[in-house]
């Protein structure tokens, strides 16, 4: 095992890698910017070494001197944390280059999973379920119809070159499709210098469901049940729950073993996520990520299994010692992701900490970097602070979470915990009847 | 179910009982002394009553205050959380002479266990193991020493009418006893005017194993495995564990089961703790509480039931929902309970919080009433938290101990923090090899 670990982040994520790291009595080095001298990571570790100034380009981002920190307090691996570096191919072909081991997969599955048209390619190898859809571009409009019926409306009209809904447009019928074609395809020439379209089935009320893998280097894979993330605004997950209470112990099995089976025949290592589109009891592979997720909490919640130190046992080497047999799904449990922001406008607070109380308790876990006296520096997500309750069934999880909020103190700065408590308070959300687009009409509503 | 409780007690036993009851949907009034007004409890509750100044018999036991306060809030029960009134068995009596519920056992229960004696031969006709010794006192020199050899040395001489050690001798053999009689009968005579001594087994270097035990009013009966207090100062328990590392899964089966057949003998209801010595694969029953204790969190930690909520569901006459057969002991747990004292010394420390932080992240549960800014009163017992970790295996367990205790601030005060680390990284207590003499004989070497 390894006797001294540099964790490459910040905020509550480098806390989480230092705990997981002095649980297995491993020194952690923290790396941190000028303007993150005073935070708990730094606060932790064994020791630290700061990077440069903000913004992360200068320090988090800057991999020279992330290596030049690994070298001079001699660690021996490098825990990229989530975000930064953390899929960036190049920086675990560094480290490894350098002598150092990166705890994640290897820099070919992170590349393979970072470009979405590849990724895509591989997991319909893989044998993913993807979005029925055209393989590329459609130029004629008789064949856009054909395939649109074989798909079966309604359709979506996609610019081939495209992003953030521009040349982007839904038809709900052949007469639509016409309209679709031409509308996206004039937006996507003005947009992108090209009329290149292509065509894919539309989800008119997807959840986001995603499943938790955790693979050794002796080829054992196991899944660790789903988590659903469908409660997003503007694509971020604001609140995420395990297990999804759309989906039953069936597909739960079956999802599972699906992805076990492709992460198996990829040859993957280390923890992942394959993530979802829901609809109508059929899953759709959006993407993969090829690091710890923001929400791994919920899964070790109601697995019981130390996600992190699981990470750093399979890159020293170690073999999982539990089979997918060994796995039990127990319970139910819910993160809230605390962010420094107004809950209503969403304008980012950084600032001063001048009160703070986290809630404690039975089956309250809080992951944060927080404490009271503390300054948020403006220069980062916005993330503060992530609260996860656990209970034996859902019911009992969502009281938890009600109390819990009530509890928790943030003084001094704006945050999203008001957010969290008209959530963990609307039928639709007890009801567990929630898509994709739910919270962004919630939020709508009121703003 | 209660639609309002109200708690009469303080500090984090009343934020846990508050916790239980908001997550089960229950309102809930808090009382107070003059000296709690800023106290977690008082800013938590739905309502609070002030029931009168410091001292606690002035407020906190202050029984026509607390039924006043009951009565004007409209609640329908009281939980009595622990020490204070909770086993004060004409308390429950006027509890429910006023027409509200108390929860917890039954008045004749509190009374039998409350009396030493009593509760000793209704243990043995409940068929619990007693400690083996002479009923009543002895007089005479030759029956004495039959007694003895049937007991086996070493045998305690203890004055009948006495307590705190005084009266009290061992005798290593026969000769030994002869001057032990006399010794002990003129401490006694001297003590308590009165001469009369009895013989007892005396255990050496016994074990504090306790066992929860958890019953409704349809006849169910769980026990929920065995703490290990063992590590006491002056007879306070300061740090337990669960599962004992001394307990097999053999023995803690045969005497769950024994426990669980007396408490059904007993007829007894809600939560309970049967508290025993264990030495050489023997235990040996030493009292009762008739109440939640303390550490209840670990067993909470390894077997997944919130017992406050068992609590007050059974005495809304609820059944329990579960049977042994669900029981299922899952990894391991620690507590240690954080004085506002020296840990050298052991003076008491109150005063104002100045700093404050709880540790968090995986398997870490903290139940404290303090906040920074709190002015910890001069008035009450010294408890000002209680942190729990669980960890798959004990090994696990003790490295999360280690790493929450680093991460654990409370400024402003003397607090037994450092004692616990140092307990924490001993080698006999990471073997698992301690008494009920160990935490006193190692204080003892540095004090």
């Amino acid at each position: 095992m390894f006797e001294k670990v540099l964790i490459a982040n910040r905020g509550e994520i480098a806390l989480r890698v230092h705990r997981a790291c002095q649980e297995m009595g491993i020194r952690t080095v923290a790396v941190h910017s000028t303007a993150d001298a005073d935070a708990m990571h730094v606060r932790l570790a064994d020791e630290s070494v700061c990077i440069g100034p903000a913004p992360a380009r200068n320090s988090y981002l800057n991999i020279p001197a992330i290596i030049a920190a690994a070298e001079i307090t001699g660690a021996e691996a490098v825990h990229p944390g989530y975000g930064f570096l953390s899929e960036n191919a190049q920086f675990a072909e560094i480290v490894e280059a350098h002598g150092l081991t990166f705890i994640g997969p290897t820099p070919d599955h992170i590349r393979l999973m970072g470009d979405k048209i590849e990724a895509k390619r591989a997991a319909r190898e893989l044998g993913l379920p993807l979005v029925p859809g055209t393989d590329g571009p459609v130029t004629d409009e008789a064949e856009a119809m054909k395939i649109a019926r074989e798909i079966g409306f309604p359709v979506l009209v996609k610019a081939a070159a495209g992003g953030g809904g521009r040349g982007m447009k839904v038809a709900e019928s052949a007469e639509g499709l016409r309209e679709a074609l031409q509308t996206a395809r004039a937006e996507a020439k003005a947009a992108f210098g090209s009329d290149a379209v292509y065509l894919e089935k539309y989800l008119a009320n997807p959840r986001h469901i995603e499943i938790q893998i955790l693979c050794d280097t002796f080829g054992t894979v196991v899944h660790l049940g789903e988590r659903d993330c469908s409660l997003q605004r503007r694509h971020q997950k604001v609140l995420e729950e395990a297990p999804s209470p759309a989906i039953d112990a069936a597909d739960r099995a079956r999802m599972g073993e699906i992805v076990a089976n492709a992460m198996r025949k990829l040859g993957y290592r280390g923890v992942g996520t394959v993530e979802f589109l829901y609809e109508n009891g059929e899953f759709y592979f959006i993407e993969m990520n090829t690091r710890l997720q923001v929400e791994h909490p919920i899964t070790e919640a109601i697995t019981g299994i130390d996600l992190v130190r699981e990470q750093i046992r399979v890159a020293a080497g170690q073999p999982l010692g539990f089979t997918q047999d060994d796995v039990r799904v127990q319970g139910h449990a819910i993160e809230c992701r605390i962010n420094a922001e107004n809950s209503e406008t969403f304008a980012p607070s950084p600032g001063l900490v001048d009160t703070y109380h986290a809630p404690g308790g039975l089956g309250v876990r809080v992951d944060s970097g927080l404490y009271q006296g503390y300054r948020i520096p403006p220069y980062y997500d916005s993330l503060i602070a992530k609260l996860v309750v656990h209970g034996r069934n859902r019911n009992e999880c969502i009281m938890r979470l009600r109390r819990a909020l009530e509890e928790y103190v943030v003084g001094g700065i704006d945050t999203t915990l008001p957010l969290h408590q008209r959530i963990a308070r609307h039928p639709d959300f007890v009801d567990g009847v929630y898509d994709i687009r739910w919270l962004e009409a919630l939020v709508a509503n009121r703003g």
